[in-house]
Parts: structure tokens; sequence; C-alpha cells
């Protein structure tokens, strides 16, 4: 559903990556995409973050011409997560078991050094995401409050809520339970029972209770609940690799702006930190990054807005499914990018 | 959690019970236990029925005297599922792959059977359940009108939710995943890697989100969350029988009072022709029997109130485990009991 042709994918390699659990990741490659021109005093950067089983091509109805991240004015960088098949990944080493745990920070990281490498950017006007790209804004904009003006979070959260890691937990054993699966060592035959059973238990939880009552998923050419879950679930999951998913969700479940340096663990002590101006945007009726989790963010926040998506997407709000939701999204970002925060890296303190 | 020893368990039989779907089940048997004494006019009974992968032990918490359903005064019956491991079961018969689709209809139709051979009942003072056994009580409340005066919902529906098959289809896809579950026929060899799988699976549904962020397990004795899923969610279904599961999960995944004969698939028209005073009381926080959907059917309800629980403990509102849940159940059932309907089947038209 992108509007145009997504561009070529560019790639930004270290020679290693020193990661935030311990060890480190060799020949670390970031496959990123960029539209728009970058401006001459390199302030006119958007960085768009990646969502679980996602790429850059699934952030682009919200990039172009005439669009809330417009190429006329913006230089919008869109990175791919580590571990979700494009930037290095288990299904990208030669051996996938020993893929060791990859942050979100460690993502932001690598993220950073791109930007100043290659594009040498002195300032980031917005960095945004949803779901998992949420929290890697939120991390960006704790770690990085020198650059970043605003951040978007939508459907995301500054930490994994202690709920969404039990959905989690359940999701891995339901894929670690195939036999087929090997601890991870499946080769060429992938374990595609336990991929699709997981993918059908998935999917009550990525919309919601209203979703399924209203038969939204006919808006998607879907007759019935069973052949969305199959069309948009167990044939989508079937094709991803096992081991990039454990990854991500390794990654997800780690994922809390408390536990970087400086915070001890304090989430809220790192929501205060924050400078930037931020926009949550929570999906009403998510099952797993949820509204009220955000609505307990926001009074830490110096600089913070909530606007929750009226969408009955649950999860999906954030995706360019529901056409509401995503016009709401436009006029909140367009509203966020309209403001005029300080200059960054003055506000800090 | 029981206050007292259970008493002993006994056992009607028809020789063969016609079903719902088609076909019959023969040999069939209702496992059923009861409390307190029949009144010389057969008139003060209370029908109790079960939930899913429970057993009439799970439903002695609310019986006995001086409690709710005061054995000085009603006599209680508690009556086992079919397919739950007591009543007739796949686990019961001899070839559990040709156990048939066994109906909530089926049950209550089991279930009068046993109370007009056994104990000739008149009338019913109130039928109640939880969840599976709340499907049950809507069911007795339309089709016995007759007899029923009284029925109490708690965590259940008049019909299964679309989202609430949902994600029934994927449990049912994630323990057939399991090669050991062999189509139904693992004998003695038990899919217990599917089973673990699905419990873990289960468990962020089962509670609420909130349970798990206040760490509500604690009053459990567990210390983590995952200490609480392995407890009391794998250890558990894996002692279950998997035919059995999904015997009651078809169950489940058929059940709406709307499929009576008569209704043609109305279940606002069967919601409608219930004469009995109902008590509705869900989850506040329960995710798939929401109280949302309760409150739908409440406008074409005679006598219906709705009384949502205050809990965090989502579905599990409707056990023994959250206190002041327990306590808001018996003062709503008590006020319930107090009123008084006029005598069944007067009422009706």
């Amino acid at each position: 559903m992108s509007i145009a042709a997504s561009p070529a994918v560019n790639t930004f390699r270290l020679p290693e990556l020193t990661l935030q659990a311990g060890g480190r990741l060799p020949g670390c490659e970031l496959a990123y995409t960029t539209y728009g021109e970058l401006s001459p005093g390199r302030d006119n950067v958007v960085v768009f973050t990646t969502k679980f089983a996602a790429t850059h091509a699934d952030n682009e109805f919200l990039i172009g011409p005439g669009r809330v991240l417009d190429t006329a004015r913006y230089f919008v960088v869109c990175v791919n997560m580590l571990g979700a098949g494009r930037s290095t990944s288990p299904s990208t080493v030669d051996d996938p078991s020993a893929f060791p745990l990859v942050t979100i920070y460690d993502n932001v990281r690598l993220q950073r050094a791109m930007l100043e490498h290659v594009y040498d950017v002195q300032a980031v006007e917005l960095v945004l995401g949803a779901s998992m790209g949420g929290m890697q804004a939120y991390h960006w904009a704790v770690m990085h409050g020198d650059l970043v003006r605003r951040a978007a979070v939508i459907c995301g959260a500054a930490r994994i809520a202690e709920h969404n890691s039990v959905f989690l937990d359940g999701m891995r054993a339901v894929l670690e339970a195939d036999p087929q699966f090997a601890g991870g060592a499946y080769g060429d035959r992938p374990p595609v029972r336990g991929l699709r059973a997981m993918a059908a238990a998935w999917a009550p939880w990525a919309l919601s209770q209203p979703f399924y009552r209203d038969e939204l998923y006919r808006s998607l050419g879907c007759d019935t609940a069973r052949e969305f879950v199959d069309r948009f679930f167990e044939q989508r999951f079937e094709q991803r690799d096992a081991n990039d998913l454990l990854a991500q969700m390794a990654c997800w479940q780690a994922a809390d702006i408390g536990a970087l340096e400086d915070f001890g663990g304090r989430t809220e002590a790192a929501l205060a930190s924050i400078t930037a101006d931020v926009l949550l945007m929570p999906g009403a009726t998510d099952l797993y990054f949820r509204a009220e989790d955000s609505a307990r963010e926001i009074p830490h926040l110096r600089h913070g807005a909530l606007h929750p998506i009226p969408s009955d997407w649950g999860h999906w709000a954030g995706n360019d499914v529901d056409p509401k939701a995503v016009t709401f999204m436009e006029h909140h970002l367009g509203e966020l990018l309209a403001r005029d925060p300080k200059p960054a890296g003055e506000r800090r303190g």
C-alpha cells in the first residue's frame, strides 16, 4: 500500500557493534532508505523507525509529496531493525543460534552512527515509529536529547508491559514447541506448523474485539474472520524466519528506557529526562500497547501530548489499514511538526 | 479452595442423547453433586453449571451453610459438563476421535432430564454458572422458562463473541500443531508440548493487563509472572486430556441461544423470550467474555440487571481467587435470590 515504488535500500556497516547486554555483533549492517533531500544545514531529518516483522516499506504511507512527512521539506530516513531480516539478523549470519540479544538501545546506537557518519546530521526534526518502532523513538529521545526536537510514539511504549511480555512468552512457547524448530537449527526446513500456529494465536491480539465483532476485515477483502487470519497472519508468518522473529521478540521483551545508563531501572526518571516534544498516539483498542499505559507516562514527560487513535483496529491502528486512523495520525503529526520547539540541545537539564 | 470435602459424585445415565448438531451420544452419563436437602415441594433447587476445564468442586466456594447458596435453604446441584472429563467425554469413551459435537443445548437437555427423572423438580429457584457455565445458565433460561425463576450469568454470554472464537481457533491450532497430538489418536502418549504451549498462550487471555502490571499473582504465592503461568497454566493444562479440551472448545464455539429452535439465529429474539430474572455479572477486565458484550444483551432482556465485577482478575473474576470479587458476587446473588419473581411458568409470553 505504499504510494510509490520504494527507493533503493542503502547499507551502513560497522565492523562491530558493542551490545548493551554484553558481547558484540560483528559485521553489523543497517539497511535503510531515504526520501527527499537533506537540507544544506543537515537539519531537516526525520528518523522513521520500523516495527516487528516489518520493513521500511511499511512506513511509506506517511511519506511523500504533500503527505505529512512531506519530501519537499523533510529528509526522511527509514531504518530497518536488527533482527527483522533486512539489517543484520539471525537469517543473515552464519550461525543463527549464536545471535546475541540485541536491544532497542543497540538499534538506536547503530542508527545514530549511520546518521552521523553518512549524513553528518546536526538535528533530528522528528523521530517516530509504531509499535517496537515507537519504543525506538522513545529511546532516541532519551539517548540523544542533543539531537532530537520531537518524538512521536505510535502504538508504542517506554517499556514493555508485563502483560505484553507474558503474551510474547506464550508466542515463543508456541513456536519453539514445533519439533522442527530444533532449537533454532532448522536450516532450510522451517518450522511451518509452529509459525502458522503462532500466527493463528497472534491474530486475536493484534486486532480488537470490536474489529472482529463488526467484521472490519471485510474492508481488506476478507469475507470471514478465518479468511482474514489465514491471509494476514498464517500465510504471512509462514514466510518469516523463525529465528528472526524470536530475536525481535527478545528485543521487544527487553525494551525499557529505564534500563538505559543513569536511570537504574527507573522508567519514570528516564521519561522525565526527555527534552523533546513528545506525542503519544496509542491505539484506543490496542490490547498489548495500551492507551492506559501511555496515559501513565504522560505525567512524567516535560512536553508530552496524548492523543489515542480512535480506531477499532487494535494494535493495527498504527498501520495503513484504517483510513480514519491514518487521517488522525497525519493531523497530529502535522500539528507536532508545526509547533516550534527550541533548538535541539538547548533545552537539556 | 472449597470450604469442605466435596460430596460423593452421582451419575445419571441416559441410554443415548440425541444431539443438537445431529447424531447421538450413546451411554451418556452426567456426573453431578448435590448440597443441602430437596424441599418437600421440590422447589428449592439451584442448578450450578460448570465451566471450561473445571468440575463441580470449582463451584463450591459459593455453597454452604451461611454462604449465598445456603445449604440450609437450597438444594444445590452442580452439573459437570459433557467433555470436561467427569461426565461423558472423549477421555471416557472407546474412540475419542469419533466424539461428536456436543453443544450447550445438549448439556442442558441432559441436565434437565436428570433433574426431572431423579428429583422430579418442579421449579428452579436459580440457575447460575461462570464462563461456559454462564452460557449454560442462559440456555436454561431460554429452553426452560417453565422452570427457571432466576438466572445468573457470571463472566459468560448468550453467544460466543467472534473475537473469542478467533482466540479459540488459535488455541486449537497450537494444540493440534504438536505432532504428538496425531489427530487426537495420541493414546497414552499425550501431546505435552502442545498442551504446555497452549497453556502459556492462554495465560495472558485469562487474566488482565492490570493483573500482570500490578503483580496480583503474588496473592497466589507466585513471585513472578513466569512462576504464575507455570503453576496455574502449564502444569495444570499438562494434566488435562487434549481431546477433552478440544471437545469443550468446540462446544464453546458453537454456543448461541439464538441457534435454539424458534429463533433462527436471532440471539436478540432469544434474549427477549426469557421470562426469568436475569443477573449479568461480567468481569470488568475480562478479555474474552467482555462486559461490553453483556451491556449489549441487557436492552433485550425483560428482567435483566447488569453488575460488572470490579476486579482486575480478568476472566478469573468469576473464580474464587479475588476476595473482593467473591464478596461482590455474593452480594448480587443474594439480592437476586431475595427478589420475589412470579412463580415459574406463569410469566411466559
